[in-house]
């Protein structure tokens, strides 16, 4: 592989993204590959530590990361729980950076909220090693055509179009009725923290300015506060629950030293209606 | 950024110390910050294991390690309980590394330890990205500081010069009467050792050769035994704990395969003062 | 170290496989010495998470990754019961990869299965850096050692040939009567699936085949059914414990959603021995 195709394929930067636990030898397996392929490539860790086979949190995982990555970087995700099954292998790319991993949705919502993404359906023949096990494509099929992608290989020579990835739910709100923004909790995180699909440009104008008036439905509750940071002092009633921009650019659901997904009794996929109250 | 600013700098190397722990998004959006500043720059893992919001145990963490990296290698430590109060953040220079974290003591026992430190509170309101997080100055502020510097941009442009940063008590025992030396236990580690600030070069002399005459006072509690290897077989009857130079350089109070900190009812910041015995 | 003395010794990779955790200071420190001696040294972890001591878990960790990396990456392991007592210390080379760690048998099955292995009991006088601590030769030896061998010192500079290093069973199955081949058990991983010696190659022809005939011996029980994959339909009838060909190369026993090694009461270590049946 020379510089030019370098320069158009990658920048020789890998994220791994796994349900594969940091105990076993299967990270390590796929980091061997890729730098037996050109030990120049950068290798970072995202985490392996998915709950096994939550494509949802991985999913969510990847969105909140990808774009802080630079240009041309490869994001590599095998969160997998159809391997041996006919799922499809995928590698994408979107907003100039790229994605190579299992055709489940996982990695839709970064697809998706990029937009404009280019989606091949991998050659698995071509790809998989001469001796694949069937239990572990991260290592036989994911991460060599990771590695291709990093040391340059042009994404169209991967393998052929598709045009129907598998999708989760949109990661953004959408335009509902009387100016109402519909969207649903993407991710529940480990202090109970809801993050919604709902961002600052998928809302109403007047709900973004200093004092927004803001008004969320979550199932039968309605929450009207907005803090700016979580130990903030509101006037408040909402059972304690109030939202707040979190860091990944969402609207989340919170409570201060307790979890909200738990007082509303909600989890992941649950819909949220944002709209501006009177 | 040139060779020649580079070469000023850094060396291009960032570790990270961090209580985010590794199964969220948080230390990868770091990562992919200050890969997105230069791709060149190399990142160490310290830990993300501090326990959340445990300043100490990061400072002893940061000061065991610092200086086994090269000079020129930037230290970010996050570890942050203030974020959103007005708790300032600073970058540091002391023995030829660089360190950048919250103002809150985390840096201190290695700025204390390494003498002659400059210290700069940094200008936030120029290093904050345009659309930061209240909650997330790891990466919104202290990632692009420390990519900064890794990438050569002198500590003395990065704000202005900070004569009073928070420090913790000193890591290093001060001389006190009758040729004693006044110590603390810095930090008990995952086995109930406890690692003091006595070092070998703040000990009497008699207290330093082959056979030395060592007694260390702990509250009520007197310690006459220095092993040199745990499993050491010696006459010691103080109750199983001894005294032995751990491998961060600092006198440790250890009980073979019992907790020290435990049978002597210590804990950090408990008072050790080391004397010669008769 | 100039290019060709690099060119000779090594390409730079170090990989680190301990059983130190990832949450004190041990793993960041070895990896400070490493690139105090040459920032340009790539690092790669295994895994830290080796339960303490366990010298089979890391030899089989290290066999199942090892030659994944390029040629020329140094593997470095520490997993060490015996520090501070006269178990010696080695450096090898096997396959065109180059191994650092205690001579207790944790390198073998990797130097065992390259075959040719040249093996250096190290010169510890030389290599211990002046104020070695008696409890962390990780940092103050094997890490010093790694670094040489990447930056490029050749193999028989860092001591004299070792013609006897401790070793483990065998990692491979050997010929018995009969036909049969007799392996051993050589890790039981975390789902309870037992990972045996026994290889391809190894096997008598009838059983390597599309319809294998294959019995399994471990004790009393008698294992006849070869899945291909985990969630397969077999017919088998032996109390739900099947082989499989799992991604590291071995055959293993495994029980679909359930501890194998549990179901047939067995551990590392135990024999197995492999045989065609009529």
């Amino acid at each position: 592989v020379g510089d030019a195709s370098r320069g158009r394929g990658g920048t020789g930067l890998v994220t791994l993204l796994t349900d594969f636990g940091t105990a076993d030898y299967f990270v390590a397996a796929m980091k061997g590959v890729i730098l037996a392929r050109d030990r120049g490539i950068v290798l970072v860790d995202v985490t392996h530590e998915i709950p096994p086979q939550d494509v949802r949190a991985a999913a969510f995982t990847l969105l909140a990361t990808h774009a802080e990555f630079p240009r041309g970087t490869v994001h590599l995700v095998v969160v997998d729980p159809g391997v041996g099954s006919p799922r499809l292998a995928i590698a994408a790319e979107a907003g100039g950076r790229f994605f190579v991993g299992p055709d489940n949705g996982v990695l839709g919502w970064a697809l998706q909220r990029a937009k404009g993404a280019r989606v091949f359906r991998l050659d698995e023949e071509r790809w998989l090693r001469s001796a694949p096990s069937a239990t572990f494509h991260g290592r036989d099929l994911f991460a060599p055509v990771a590695a291709a992608l990093a040391a340059g290989t042009p994404l169209e020579r991967l393998g052929t179009p598709l045009s129907d990835p598998v999708l989760l739910e949109p990661p953004f709100a959408i335009a509902g009725e009387h100016g109402d923004w519909i969207g649903t909790i993407l991710h529940v995180d480990r202090f109970g923290n809801c993050v919604t699909s709902i961002t600052r440009d998928t809302l109403p104008p007047s709900a973004r300015g200093p004092q927004p008036r803001l008004r969320l439905r979550v199932g039968e509750r309605e929450i009207r506060t907005l803090r700016r940071y979580f130990a903030e002092e509101t006037a408040g009633s909402d059972g304690g629950v109030f939202a707040i921009w979190g860091s990944a650019g969402f609207l989340e659901l919170a409570c201060f030293r307790a979890s909200a997904a738990a007082r509303l009794g909600v989890g992941p996929g649950e819909r949220v209606v944002a709209s501006s109250r009177p």
